[in-house]
């Protein structure tokens, strides 16, 4: 059985992991490769519904946990119904975001214990990692004016600078354990830069 | 500090928990206490979300595990911003459905694993368990016919009979594992004697 590569784009808020999911999938694609896109949480309709849930701007927020287990619903859906699927024939996924988002927002930001939160997400992805992250790293400064740049901004994007700087030390630290799977870049860089560098780091996985 | 009484009612489809329930939560109200009626999953603007999904009828209907950790979200944020408060207050809470209904659906009838259940769920809950169980009993025909007469039905209720088998069997090891916490009532009496039974039996615990 052939196996594909599984990719995750990660960072916090306002880091350009859409764009970059985009035209990464755009250059696989090119190269006549079979590419998957998928986005956290979503990319089922289980997940888009758990996905309006958590950004939606309700007089009663989700609490931490309930946070934390809609998120891995929404996972153990796409990993079973969609990632794992497309893996098994060979297929390129892109995933925005994937288990570090977990660990970076409801364990560093939100502070959930990080052991409870890795025995619940090995159980939603029943233990599927991406074989190569990339996260975009950009300064708390320049995060914060590119979301405000934006306008509307949901839950979790107006979070205060101390939710933010958590986040950015949580993806480092999860960077920091796993140096063989992470490869870090500067998401203050021009678009095209960034996917650039992204696609050069990319060839050795492909 | 005064600490309520947490009341659940558990058993398998068309077993009467819901009238049940309504008719406890009438008399502990005649007598004069507070009570709080939740119901499972449920009870929250994110448990009724969620709920919605569960009980879809959808071409692509939750994996066992997604089922699972959308019923914990929803027990995550019920426990948190209402049963806790309520029985911190000294209120009785009286609940259509807690975390047996997990065990017996998504571990004995689904096949999920037993242990991975209770870790997630005692996350979920923050340990937090029913003072006493009221487990409505009835036979898999008397279940069946129920069911039937109600007309429409959801993904639960027109599972196999093998499932309506393992869920019985489920719910009946569970009240064997904790004898002190659960009540067996039959189920197949008259909906009056099902409610006297109840009463007389949670008297003790009042």
């Amino acid at each position: 059985m052939s196996k594909g590569l599984f990719i995750s784009l990660e960072g916090g808020e306002g880091a350009g992991k859409t764009t970059q999911a985009r035209l990464l999938c755009e250059a696989l694609a090119a190269s006549g490769r079979a590419v998957v896109s998928v986005r956290e949480p979503g990319g089922t309709r289980l997940g888009e519904q758990a996905r309006r849930i958590l950004k939606d701007e309700d007089e009663e927020p989700p609490t931490p946990r309930a946070e934390l287990l809609l998120f891995l619903a929404a996972r153990a859906q796409l990993v079973d119904n969609v990632i794992r699927p497309a893996l098994a024939e060979g297929k390129c996924v892109v995933s925005d975001r994937f288990s570090d988002s977990t660990f970076a927002y409801q364990g560093y930001a939100r502070g959930l214990p990080l052991d409870a939160i890795k025995a619940a997400n090995d159980f939603a992805c029943g233990g599927l990692r991406p074989d190569v992250t990339f996260l975009l790293d950009l300064g708390a400064q320049a995060a914060a004016s590119r979301v405000a740049s934006r306008g509307a901004q949901d839950r979790f994007e107006r979070e205060d600078a101390g939710f933010h700087k958590r986040l950015a030390d949580g993806f480092a630290a999860r960077a920091a354990a796993e140096p063989d799977r992470f490869i870090k870049i500067d998401a203050g860089a021009p678009v095209e830069t960034v996917a650039e560098e992204i696609w050069k780091s990319l060839k050795r996985f492909l």
